[in-house]
């Protein structure tokens, strides 16, 4: 058995998944990708054979023939078109964050909890093949107890000065990733955050009303301890490192590279740079979520991340600004 | 444009290339394929939507329809097939080795080259990221003058001794790869060869006339020196790096992993073991390879592995068995 | 030209400078050593042919032969015998910290500053070839901007509970030399700290009103920002990391191992664990810092590390303990 | 106890022993140092505290007070002194080579087993802490039975001119340490060689009648295989690696470096490059070497290197310059 799914967005996400889709998940055929861009849509669907391109997601939504969605669009945009395709019996998998708003995260995934549908955010990283060996190494005791998770993530670059002003500010854009690994990794609940933001990459960042470094620390349930470590730009490019820390070792995951060739010269010893961004880097982990969520669909399993593991990330982000906005810890409890 | 392909075999690398020309190759479908165990070739045109299987290789080769064929049979029937195939006028992509024999061999390139088809032969590694970015090095002059090249190839563990009987021995069926990396990596022509072996791994491979351990030393005509380390187990599994040494610096390739997690515990430091074997370690370069085969054929550009590429690794490996068997140094010209 | 140096204190770490005085530095003589417990005074004197071991400091301080003493008795003692060999015009090398307490820590710096004598703080890490390096780098622009640094910094096991009691706590006895690092590393100074505390390691430590396991994160006045780790017990060793991350790259320094030996087995890649803890990781580093004290003595040099860099991590320490009580952010000026 | 030992040689080699000898050697007195060139020996003499410096060796022979001597000086004059250092009954340290050639070796091996007194040729690597390792697990079984040992050994840059002339060839001069590491480290005896060699670093090397590039392979009585990779410069500095592959695993000494400092920026990842030359790279296994000669001579134990084995890589190398000469395979029973 296979599934008619319809992409709403073309942009580069919505590009990615729908080429996964169409290339790399033989249950699902792509039956209709939509933007109002209706140029991309069209572009996209000509390239992979895809047999409609709209610029109304609602066409999609109305097809009576397709069985899932995959939200790529704006985010602003998420937890509308979740309402929607929940109300319409679609499954759907939606890119995160569902929303920049709690109160729309809640009405959006209300509505999938009354449809009964299907609804997987796409924390990509989750399906790394190194965070998955992590997390098995954790889950089977491999380092103990674990006492302290530190993450590492700094973006190559910035994004325009556009995006910025539009995404939420870095935590609930960038670090929303390293929230939901540090739920993904550790199995006790987050309790409060401690966050600590500077302006050092790009002055019109601090004038956009974010910041563009930041320092994050959790404590945990257990009394473990976390730190996070955010930079809008590294030169060296996208570095993406966790390590956890416990009572019977450590466990910590490298950056990937294109290949393993080192050079030795004159000069020193040289290796090659981390693969240059998300989509080099998670290009296994973009496959292996949509593998996963077809199959959730097609077999009717559980997805492996819910519309809670969508939502929680987002409170966390919301106590992190607040912690950097006021200069002191904030427990979760304060912001759910 | 995109063109019509005859898979013939449906082993392990049978499979393996219908998958890639079927699902990651846009440009070629899959029309056809053929093994003599047609059950095979059934099951694997189902699983890929691959309209047609038969036992029989000349319904591809007769078929008006199909455009090219990718010979993935066993040895012993690549140059029959090659030349029937070329005298079709069908482009030929040819796993390794072309024949165990030179004769045959010449037979098959004069075939092809009279009926001015394009034939490709699978020496996979050449596409590999690693050696791709280790050659661009040298031929851009990173290390200079390269002086000493190394080769360490070891499988996880040896075939069984069915095979090893009508392999050709593991200089053409083993060490033929490294010969080839050799061409494919230096300028240099290679003058003689002189060659060792040991029955170290399992004494029924010397029982059958085979050596399992095999170090193998090489002059080019730059006088710069080759080695190439073979062994048919490495029990940590498969091994394989490249080391080139030149006047202004090194470049060594180390061997890929499943991911990148290390490990300290109580007892040291662990990291994982290098990707199980061929499929894993080469599925890029096996993917690569396909897209330059069709991209030669739909372009009418020139194949990146020739006949004359498919000759001469042969050429070598007979060099090393004549030195191994009778303790000396054997120019190639001995043997072409 | 060579001086005399009498050194007080025969534990652990005066033997060790014993030692390095007595064998790896040419230009000093060591003419005494004094301990209460006069057995290991002696044990040390015999081994290491100082002609004189006594149980009374004092009759260091008083021999007018003696030009400098080196005091590596227990913390509480430091400030006394500063005063007293300062007073009597001996320069000083003193291990860290130079007191738990802030006032005596001024008085003890005033009668040095008074007497003109030298003062050294044994901060060691200073020393090590790898932070110098790291240093070095920095200073000349090879990274950038500094953004944010951290320091993984954990024991391989943590010291009986009746030193804990004593030691004044995990932030003044084990992160007191990270704090130290920050400064040696950063030129711009430290505003405020934010710690967290766990006990996770040995409850016992928590019933004595300690923690092991700790994370401070702070800020400099350049907007960078920092993060400590701390552990009390590291199962693999003793953890020694720092990373400086800055706008034009990132300098890491990893653990220093025993020897650079892989095993590559059934069961995985293996390399040794790091050091096993201060005294072999940090040798090179204790004798080069006792050789810069002895050339700034005989040569009449500033010394590398002054008593206000030995003053200044202690009021970070008690920044760190007071934000974990308070469970707030604490300004370096509060406490100064 | 403690011995008087007269230094024989003050070059470069005969100052680091004697500094070894006079600092980091408790249980030795430098009694005497003598060069042919007496301003080198005065020198040493006095930065480190030798009572008497001379330029004739014959003196340190001569003098009833003194137990051992350390032969330091011109390979050329080796053998002599040992005769006569031999018939003194002084116990003996000698650098490598015993002399190049066999006939006066085993005239000063005899000499040496008349006079019943202990020789220990200055195989410094053996003592090198990660070659130490390596030993201790294939001997331990840590990789089963080894099949394949690898060495890479490349100098930063030749020596002058002048001295390659008189060196013996780059065979027993340089390659005469890996010879004596494949003993050290593997338990079956080398039955045979294979030699090539090159000139590919410097023509005036090849004009004076030597090579600077080879490549050596070794067949053991066991059945394994060995390849020794030399080179007389290696622009990012000097090279010392060995791999040993065995059927239970593998295990392979990287190079030591200054510092474990890695530097991640816009152009790549960059380490240091490998400790310098030889005094950097070896200067502990210097210290080690000399530490069990005296414990040796002191407490009466064997010696760790033996005349005999400072006498067989002679013989390995004569048989690889030989096999470079004729183009064959040269068995170690031709020489012998």
């Amino acid at each position: 058995m296979s599934i008619n799914i319809g992409v709403i967005g073309a942009g580069r996400i919505g590009k990615l998944h729908a080429e996964v889709l169409a290339l790399r998940t033989p249950e699902a055929n792509v039956s209709a990708i939509a933007d109002i861009n209706v140029a991309a849509a069209r572009e996209t669907a000509a390239k992979l054979g895809i047999p409609k391109a709209t610029d109304d997601y609602r066409e999609i939504i109305a097809d009576p023939n397709i069985h899932a969605v995959a939200i790529c669009s704006s985010t602003d945009t998420h937890s509308q078109i979740i309402i929607e395709a929940a109300q319409a019996g679609k499954h759907i998998f939606c890119e995160k964050p569902i929303d920049l708003n709690l109160a729309k995260i809640d009405a959006a995934l209300s509505a999938v909890e009354q449809a009964g549908v299907k609804l997987q955010i796409g924390f990509n990283r989750r399906f790394d093949p190194n965070f998955r060996q992590m997390k098995q190494v954790i889950e089977t005791g491999g380092i103990g107890d674990p006492n302290i998770i530190r993450i590492t993530s700094r973006d190559p670059g910035p994004p325009p000065i556009e995006y910025i002003k539009v995404s939420g500010g870095i935590f609930k854009d960038m670090a929303i990733h390293d929230f939901d690994m540090i739920r993904f990794l550790m199995a006790s609940p987050v309790v409060d955050v401690f966050a600590r933001g500077s302006v050092l990459v790009d002055p019109a960042i601090g004038a956009a009303g974010d910041i563009d470094t930041a320092v994050t620390t959790l404590r945990f349930e257990s009394g473990a301890l976390g730190i996070i470590e955010n930079s809008r730009r590294a030169v060296y490019g996208y570095d993406q490192r966790v390590e956890v820390f416990g009572s019977g070792g450590a466990i910590s995951v490298e950056n990937n590279t294109p290949y393993r060739a080192t050079l030795s010269d004159a000069s020193g010893i040289h290796a090659p740079k981390p693969l240059h961004f998300f989509i080099e880097r998670y290009m296994d982990a973009y496959i292996e979520e949509m593998r996963q969520f077809i199959d959730a669909v097609v077999n009717d399993k559980p997805v492996p991340v819910t519309g809670a593991d969508g939502r929680a990330p987002l409170v966390m982000a919301e106590a992190a600004w607040k912690s950097v906005r006021e200069g002191r810890l904030v427990r979760l409890d304060e912001i759910e």
